[in-house]
């Protein structure tokens, strides 16, 4: 994975450290929380955190009143991976090269976990006394319809739905602006809520998340074609195992590169048409093109 | 099943049908509306929603601001049945005399149907524009702790582990209380919420809740050793097949008679020291404690 730089990576350390303590607290069962707790710590780029924090840094913000929701959508995000993952689904027994969670759990606790985490996301938006409860209310409107039966779920079975498909550009456009783009878009809507930001700003941060979740998944069909399994730490090439419709397949591997630049090079035009600070913004978007995992 | 008197029969009506309206105007792939509607729709007895509304008319306060929660709840609850009868977990072929959503629409899907039927609650909830946010909030965050890690997933993860083993009733009643218990619970206390109740009255309406999950859950355990197939629509005896510890192999099918007839008079003790009008709660207690599926 391509370095963070300093601050960044402080972030990251603090959303992980948060993260265990928000599951240390839960009164449940050991078997649960240790579930939760393996799939949450089991090293990803928390590229979601980094896009609130990075959105409220372009408004001169303290990204510590991100903290909450960073360590919430990072359980949806985990919690929407665990059950991807499970044999019903994806079958994937690696993920960021260590054993899915059903592999190390079994695949009744995994559901749980997923199930537990997906939860606990909701409440812990409801609980951060910093903020408003019209602010709360509209994070965890926002946070819902993102990964809900509009959003991320309608991705996921829309994915499914077009295995052994040779599906047309839209539809597959489709799957990863709700699979994957709608959870980032939130990600940056949410900083921008959080910061006061004006509709028209936010309407354009939700334009930039659109295309920067076409380009990371963009980026991950690139990876499944030309990556090595020790860097994006599961099979290469599963997706074609899968019969997945991906960008290459469509466009070719030319192609695809084409339209991963066209995406990049509009979200940094967004960032460039706003008056804020947005070189956070910038690197993550240079991060998300060219990451190797 | 008990007939609900025409009042409550109504209710009923207008949940079966307000749940059939949030399915439909979803933007979402067909199979997964589908999916969802199927198990929503699948005849349950619809206690959750129907202690809302008693709890509601107890405070002479109209039913009607109730529909909203009782709609999220019970897509929650049936989010849990689905996950439930996964074959990683209880393995149910048959829920209510019909097929289990995984064998009608495969595991995936269920998988999906019960992640976004949870996601969706929440989100329905934020969106009541007759609550102020303050209700919304509050509604929301009762709704997560009864139903995630430390409610109703820890239930489910306990009643796993405690397959195949001779528990406690201290270990049999945290399983229900979580379980079962805390929905119920919170069906109660919403009414409450929503009624402006004071402390108080709401903390005697949880401990009535406390009581009614436990009696329910005895009443269960009682008809899957005495009911038939035709009445309880799933294969009688089953806890017994999967070496679960119940209230009669506790204590004795007598014993667990004895306990759910304590149980049931401790809920009514408690509706009558309260003063309002409790006879449709009283109802819904003499129905979870006599019902025969």
């Amino acid at each position: 994975m391509q370095k963070y730089p300093d601050h960044l990576a402080n972030y990251l350390e603090t959303v992980n450290k948060e993260l265990k303590i928000m599951i240390q607290r839960l009164k449940t069962p050991e078997t649960l929380k240790n579930a939760m707790d393996y799939s949450l710590q089991a090293g990803g780029k928390r590229i979601r955190p980094m896009l609130i924090f990075s959105t409220l840094a372009a408004f001169k913000k303290d990204v510590a009143i991100g903290l909450p929701v960073a360590c919430a959508v990072e359980m949806v995000h985990t919690y929407s991976l665990i059950h991807d993952d499970l044999p019903a689904m994806d079958n994937d027994d690696f993920r960021r090269g260590k054993p899915t969670n059903h592999k190390m759990y079994g695949e009744a606790t995994a559901i749980l976990a997923g199930d537990g985490l997906l939860t606990y996301s909701f409440q812990i938006i409801s609980e951060i006394k910093q903020l408003s409860a019209e602010k709360r209310l509209a994070i965890i409107n926002e946070l819902a319809k993102a990964s809900g039966p509009e959003g991320m779920v309608a991705g996921q079975i829309a994915d499914m739905e077009g295995e052994n498909q040779n599906l047309q550009l839209t539809e597959l456009e489709y799957i990863h602006t709700h699979k994957t783009g709608k959870l980032l878009t939130f990600c940056v809507k949410v900083g921008a809520i959080l910061a006061d930001a004006d509709k028209a700003t936010i309407d354009l941060l939700e334009q930039f998340g659109y295309h920067i979740g076409l380009a990371f998944q963009i980026r991950d069909d690139i990876l499944d074609v030309e990556g090595t399994i020790e860097q994006i730490g599961k099979d290469v090439g599963s997706d074609r195992e899968k019969q997945k419709s991906t960008y290459p397949k469509i466009l070719t591997l030319n192609g695809a590169k084409n339209k991963l630049k066209e995406h990049i090079a509009k979200a940094e035009g967004i960032l460039e048409s706003l008056p804020i600070d947005t070189g956070q913004l910038s690197f993550i978007t240079e991060l998300i093109a060219k990451r190797d995992r």
